[in-house]
């Protein structure tokens, strides 16, 4: 599988956040994942099925999400709780779906599941895949997230 | 939709449990989850699409997913490795899979992803589902363990 197929990840990730919730993530360099496990303490994660088979990762730190979660809702948040937790799946809705529209006009077609979220300070996240697994980070004004997307074979 | 789509999932957690790592899970009773979390110390996350699209969760105690990788896989574990984290995605796609064949006898077919393995002392997992959230709590000789079915409308 080629690895740019992250790309249309990042651009939607970059995209939502700056449309939903003004928020501007500067990516970091891309990295193919080995056995490294990602900590964060807020994830959503998301399957993939149709012409790949896989997952979709967003990893926060607590300071990242209560930024995007206080910009996306108006008001200031400072401990997890449910809305943001649904905040977290709607943003992950909304990124996997844009990624999937730049992906169908490539011809590349692809189906979503519904997000799982995780909670949890420094929990982790890794794949079970026997195809590529490609890890970006991005920052924000406040903190880190990282977009991790893996597939079988 | 039907809330009965969860019994082949639990068939099939059994079924497994029972012919890969020789363990007698006994379900609790199922119940429909609202905005109730829950809590682990390694889980196992898949993305469903097809006739629905959903997730399905694992969620282990660490004594319970100790005991089935140390039978599983003939040797005794007592810490978290990646050897663990492999088993549960492996464990993850054989339940899923064995619940999808049921599913499909039945003529309602599903795809499935990839598993994505969560890790961390008492970490939380919950969906973002319009549809219903199901769950089924399981013991084993040593812990417990909970299926999670969750599906969008």
């Amino acid at each position: 599988m080629d690895v740019r197929i992250i790309n249309p990840f990042l651009a939607a990730a970059i995209h939502v956040l700056k449309t939903m919730a003004e928020i501007d993530a500067k990516p970091g360099k891309p990295f193919l994942k080995k056995d490294d496990i990602a900590v964060g303490d807020v994830s959503a994660i998301i399957g993939i099925t149709g012409e790949a088979k896989g997952s979709m990762a967003l990893i926060f730190d607590e300071p990242c999400i209560m930024e995007i979660a206080s910009n996306l809702m108006g008001e200031v948040f400072t401990t997890m709780n449910n809305e943001i937790r649904d905040a977290v799946g709607e943003l992950t809705n909304m990124i996997c779906g844009d990624a999937r529209r730049r992906l169908a006009e490539e011809g590349f077609v692809l189906q979503a599941g519904i997000p799982t979220i995780v909670g949890g300070k420094s929990h982790t996240i890794s794949h079970v895949a026997d195809g590529p697994r490609l890890a970006v980070p991005f920052e924000t004004s406040q903190g880190t997230f990282m977009v991790e997307v893996a597939f079988g074979r």
